[in-house]
């Protein structure tokens, strides 16, 4: 008669999982009152609604094919097209249509390769902090992370040369190097050269995850370091930001053997991605409209960012160092080094529920940090799904919150 | 300047897995000239072309939120629509919005549900022989499967009571009670009863998975297990079969404890699963377009069954028994109980090549089997994706191939 009790059947890998912050915080903003500066949304008034329209018919006039099952390596026309726009002058990736494995967003990617790659107490480098969706998606493996400290230019190369030095069992590293999520720090051109040689003089695998580098408004492309070191680098890639979300469309660019084995993974996991949204994409490239998109979110997106950058300037206490990067959707802001005093004024669970009452949601630090210490004074702010006048607003409310209580304590 | 070493990099879950034999057998077949009874497509010419061009239109007419991130539980007028589509004669499942959750096609259901519940060793009861995929989605988490004899009428309620019995720790029964794959067998409504009543007796959770019961050509209607036992069945659906493959979308209908630890897991997965497909789905079945085409499809699979049928009766010798099913894509063919003396006269995998070169695919037996012995003389032959004359002349040639071993020996 008994109802199987759920707790006694979880297996190992998910037992304990928990729900991601940000996914709470979105809950608790679906109100569309509060200005949510929480997540990596990109602005809806920039995906090309009139583009897709044009696009949709295109597809279902090539006939039948297209909606039947695909195979598990991807649509050909656009493992075809793929190579040329990997090359681009932001990514300088190199590919042909063989190395490279199509996932649902690059979320699925992550997943992929945390299957792949992560045995229970495996070793894993990540950037401190690091996306929040990686270590999501890399937990219910069960790694051991080893933070890499950073800096203002992102990995420092010593840290992640020690880092190989004393845990030479590390199985990848994983970074975000251009617009990174959550700091929107890059690495410089001269210091993705080191790291590729480091990679290389340890035999070691890194993860490039590079969901950001389309989206640059300002200064000069950097190659990727899967151009420099491409035996010891897989690169991740996704539309989510340069098309839409709504269309689940990324890849892995790896070696070939490295795509066997995620398409022998793949096949049991969902058989193959959806070839509609894969056709979309590929007509999308192949229309030259990717090339209009990417200007016209930049042109969103770069007041967006200064109108952020001067709110913080003008509401936040001096207090903060904070990014300002020549892309991506993020800034991050942190206790400066010698306000250390003051952190323990600040209960950043606390600042965001008030924040939440008030009407402006962000995520805190916390969540970004593998092996989190719990109450980081900082906050990830996102720029592009807001308007320049709620940007403002939600930025003045978390600065007077702020403001409150370091004054009353 | 080492590259990593892939055999070294890969955890304990995917060292060892194998490529599916259907996928193995597609690429072979992606020759126009073979003719293919080995996958399990649908009719391409059923596929509601008209209908998806007008349903992309009214889907991109709502606005952009469609093509932004979307929550992971689904998009919500897909999960308002599904309750009463489940509840359907061919399901009578009994649901709400809020234990539905929304995956890429049922083979993702099957990869979440593996995870979700098994570790190394941990024991699966499964039908003997049963689908592929469902197996390749749970062998990256190394399940013991404890097989369950069948006959005519699917699982033998009596071996089911007995595998719980000797293995009291067995996690779940994975079963597909409507038009089996590979055998097209279907449970009948007084063994489902029982069946439910020992899943209850024995507090056991059963995995549901019905993907054919749309597909029904003639006789009546069987209510789902999950509405006899909806706190010990999972239930998952997809609109492969009735819409079209290439729109990625399925589902799991559980109790409301299970959903949230789902939506969990998925979470990590892939974000969310296409909101774009979500909502053609959404409309689809609004728009009573589901009907119509169900009605569709039966009038192009039954004469293509009774065809293969006819065929096989015709040019296959009198040592195998076959299947009819009243619905479903297959015909599975076996040795019969009086003619295994012939059993070691045919090798599979022998025959299968010859077939090939012949110009005729079909999947061989032992695939489906979880513990396979090796040359099991079945075949599953699928009878949905090919004109009628193909049938025929992919069965003649089978039969031929099959009568040259008998006559050789």
């Amino acid at each position: 008669m008994a109802k199987p009790e759920l707790s006694a059947l979880l297996s190992q890998k998910v037992a304990g999982t928990k729900s991601s912050p940000i996914r709470d915080i979105l809950k608790l903003t679906e109100n569309k009152n509060v200005i949510s500066l929480n997540g990596g949304y990109p602005a809806p008034e920039s995906f090309p609604i009139e583009t897709i329209r044009k696009l949709t018919g295109i597809v279902i006039d090539k006939g039948p094919d297209i909606f039947q099952y695909q195979k598990t390596e991807g649509y050909q026309p656009l493992l075809d097209v793929l190579p040329s726009f990997l090359s681009r002058k932001n990514r300088q990736v190199i590919s042909t249509s063989e190395n490279i494995a199509i996932t649902a967003g690059s979320q699925q990617a992550l997943d992929i390769i945390g299957r792949l790659f992560i045995d229970p107490g495996d070793k894993i480098a990540v950037e401190s902090p690091t996306y929040l969706g990686a270590l999501q998606a890399f937990n219910p493996n069960h790694p051991q992370y080893i933070e890499i400290a950073t800096d203002s230019d992102g990995i420092i190369p010593a840290s992640l040369e020690q880092a190989f030095i004393d845990h030479p069992d590390i199985k990848f590293l994983y970074t975000i190097p251009t617009f990174q999520n959550p700091t929107g720090k890059t690495i410089p051109l001269s210091r993705r050269t080191e790291i590729a040689d480091i990679l290389k003089k340890y035999g070691k695998l890194a993860i490039e995850d590079d969901p950001y580098s389309e989206t640059r408004f300002e200064g000069e492309d950097i190659p990727s370091l899967q151009s420099m070191a491409p035996d010891n680098v897989i690169h991740l890639f996704t539309f989510s930001k340069t098309f839409a979300p709504g269309f689940r469309i990324g890849g892995i660019v790896a070696p070939k053997d490295y795509i066997d084995e995620i398409n022998k993974l793949k096949q049991g996991m969902e058989l193959f991605t959806g070839g509609f949204d894969q056709a979309l994409v590929a007509e999308y490239i192949k229309g030259g409209y990717l090339d209009e998109h990417v200007k016209r979110i930049a042109e969103i997106y770069r007041p967006r960012r200064d109108m952020m950058a001067q709110a913080i300037t003008e509401h936040f206490p001096d207090i903060f160092d904070f990014t300002v990067s020549q892309g991506g959707l993020f800034i991050w802001v942190s206790l400066k080094k010698d306000a250390q005093q003051l952190a323990s004024k600040i209960n950043m669970k606390e600042l965001l529920d008030e924040a939440i009452k008030a009407g402006v949601s962000f995520v805190p630090g916390a969540a970004f940090f593998a092996n989190s210490k719990g109450n980081e004074i900082a906050m990830r702010l996102n720029f592009s799904n807001q308007s320049e006048e709620n940007i403002v607003k939600g930025i003045r409310i978390i600065g007077e919150l702020i403001n409150g209580k370091l004054s009353l304590a």
